[in-house]
């Protein structure tokens, strides 16, 4: 049985708690460290959800599922291969997702999320685990046309990095074994996606101790374990959900970009 | 005249002041907001020199200069080419760069930092310069090695990630124009690299403008602006420096990486 970790904001305070079923019940502390339950708590609807960790930075993953590999006719990767999800990308269950100024085909990527706990550097494949606190729901949204237009250079960040393209949460799951898990990724609520986390490459405790030998890793930094078949564009308008079991369901509308 | 503003550790408490000399004029608020002189100010060789800003993000261009692209035969770039420094690879004047565990060749570039003063989201090219606090010395640090070796991935973001491959500073320099500097790098104190800043394919009120029609740029975000013709190898025990005039020396040697 996983325990449910939210950030929220109410009456413009940030918080954090404990979620069961529609309820939150309120801890203060450090979700990564030291942290008791207020004994309050508030019912889900009253609050805004929030990203739910502040991460120093969100390492992306590209290239990590067997299905995938497959049918891009892609080689098996002898590293993990990866690149950074921008800050200004980071967003929220229930946010809007803003078509860049620049247009274009937008398309969306389940994944599953690794949110670190605790400090990690040069860490060993046995002792990963140790370092990881949970697990939560990501779209891994890309504007698919920019990637290659350059031939010289091939540009992942940009693609991946505008403003509100990268929703995570709505929590944050522990104690549960991901290997287990299938990621589910629905477009107006049709399935899209539906692969299992087994299919992965590079499985979580390889995934982060080889990342950890190149940046050392912080609480609450995420690893975003990248996606399998099944992505696809969305529309202004269109809403997607990525969905996984004993995690949860994050839920983001693609919506023209305000003028402001 | 430029006034230079320096970030330090003084007694296990960060501050910041205005550097003239070797003294630093404390001011206490916030850098890129209200701030006042304390009137207190302590001897640069007392302090331990911070990185000059505490950004969200940092961008780093890829071609843009004249010169290297010509050497190199590269093609124009249509539109800025970038990717993200790791916030793990941040660092300060007079750190030391660690070698990756994975060892390899390890390559400094001397490169111009943007520093920004106001958050901007789709700025004009006009405008761009009222949201640029001001500029400051930066080594973009490179695993040579890594970047091409898997083919269909260019490891931009990994190759440049390693921690503490990103030293800036040591003072971000307010009210010059950089379009008249020259940037040099020194290796154990020979010059390998002095090339003009007028040779930026995007100068700095285009560059501002194109990245932030893609990402929100916030206050103490650094955009570093790509390097020139000179690059070359360090190491374990090389020093390298970067030196614009007016801006000031920012210097770091290559060590083996300690155990810890």
């Amino acid at each position: 049985m996983s325990t449910l970790w939210i950030r929220y904001e109410l009456d413009g305070q940030a918080g954090f708690g404990r979620l069961e079923g529609q309820r939150v019940h309120e801890h203060r502390g450090d979700l990564f460290g030291r942290h008791e339950a207020t004994g309050r708590s508030v019912a889900l609807g009253d609050v805004r959800v929030l990203p739910p960790t502040q991460p120093s930075k969100v390492v992306a993953m590209w290239n990590n599922f067997g299905e995938l590999r497959a049918k891009l006719k892609l080689g098996m990767p002898q590293e993990p291969l990866y690149l950074l999800k921008s800050p200004n990308s980071w967003s929220a269950h229930g946010a809007p997702i803003e078509m860049p100024r620049c247009g274009g085909k937008v398309v969306f990527e389940g994944e599953l999320g690794i949110v670190m706990g605790r400090r990690c550097s040069g860490v060993s494949e046995a002792q990963a685990l140790e370092h990881v606190f949970g697990y939560t729901c990501a779209n891994e949204v890309t504007q698919a046309e920019i990637l290659n237009r350059d031939a010289s250079f091939a540009q992942w960040v940009r693609a991946k990095g505008f403003d509100t393209f990268c929703p995570m949460g709505p929590a944050i799951a522990t104690g549960l074994d991901p290997q287990s898990l299938r990621v589910r990724t629905l477009l107006d609520g049709q399935v899209r996606q539906d692969y299992p986390i087994s299919d992965m490459t590079f499985a979580v405790p390889r995934l982060v101790s080889l990342i950890s030998q190149d940046m050392t890793l912080l609480p609450g930094d995420v690893i975003l374990c990248g996606t399998s078949v099944g992505v696809g564009s969305m529309k202004p308008g269109s809403t997607v959900e990525v969905e996984i079991e004993g995690i949860g369901r994050l839920s983001n509308q693609l919506v023209e970009r305000s003028t402001a």
